[in-house]
């Protein structure tokens, strides 16, 4: 059983709008935005039906979470993503401030840890590999899909 | 007088999208997207109206530019700014895969180039330094104004 407020609770959250993203076409990422043990934020990929490749699930996170608590900074809010953010979600979040940063799957293609490490806020943590598996599988079985296409 | 179709002449009309922010009271960025020759989206910064960090004119610009010509990459366009794109403009950059990025001001606090220059497309020429001075003026001015308060 998943314990209430775990980084898994809210990744499996974040896995679902991921699920979401797959059933629509898109690739599969999913994202929440948890300010107080309290998800005030959910969103997924979504580069294909605006036609716009910077409609990532963080950025409209993000963006959600913003309009929500009406204030252009989350420093209380801790970002979950079902992949290692790009180098534009992960300087996304630097302006947002956010405390914390799990992420699912890592991406040595295009996360932004391969780059460097300094894009993210000093005060950002970072939490990798939580629910890695299910998150690679997803990532994986739609690539897959879309090559025998 | 200025060239048509000159690099000065596209980063003045991204210079009076910077004016129209620092009349607004927002830090005085303005962008604009260029295809062809022509300019199919202007925008200046909005973080404080919109009460979101990540509201930058680049962001802004380059999701207008996919509006616009309903694909979601730029691979004909060039983006002119008035000011060194920070990490996650430049990240965005990369996904539009835009051809040139055009610059004025360097931004040695938070511009892209003090982490990586593989943060942009391959494919991406940069030139930095048009209006360098005017873009610079117009953001310390801001800022002198800013700490006066």
């Amino acid at each position: 059983m998943l314990s209430v407020f775990s980084d898994e609770y809210f990744m499996k959250e974040a896995y679902k709008e991921a699920i979401i993203a797959f059933e629509e076409g898109e690739v599969p990422v999913g994202a929440v935005v948890v300010c107080q043990n309290r998800i005030i934020a959910k969103a997924h990929n979504q580069t294909e039906r605006l036609n716009d490749s910077t409609a990532h699930a963080e950025m409209i996170a993000l963006t959600s979470a913003f309009n929500h608590l009406g204030g252009k900074y989350l420093p209380d809010c801790s970002l979950y993503v079902t992949l290692e953010p790009c180098v534009m979600c992960a300087g996304a979040s630097f302006w947002a401030q956010i405390v914390k940063l799990v992420y699912g799957a890592s991406d040595p293609k295009r996360g932004f840890d391969r780059l460097s490490e300094n894009i993210l806020h000093p005060k950002t943590k970072v939490i990798p590999g939580i629910m890695e598996s299910e998150c690679r599988y997803l990532i994986d079985d739609f690539f897959r899909r879309v090559r025998e296409k």
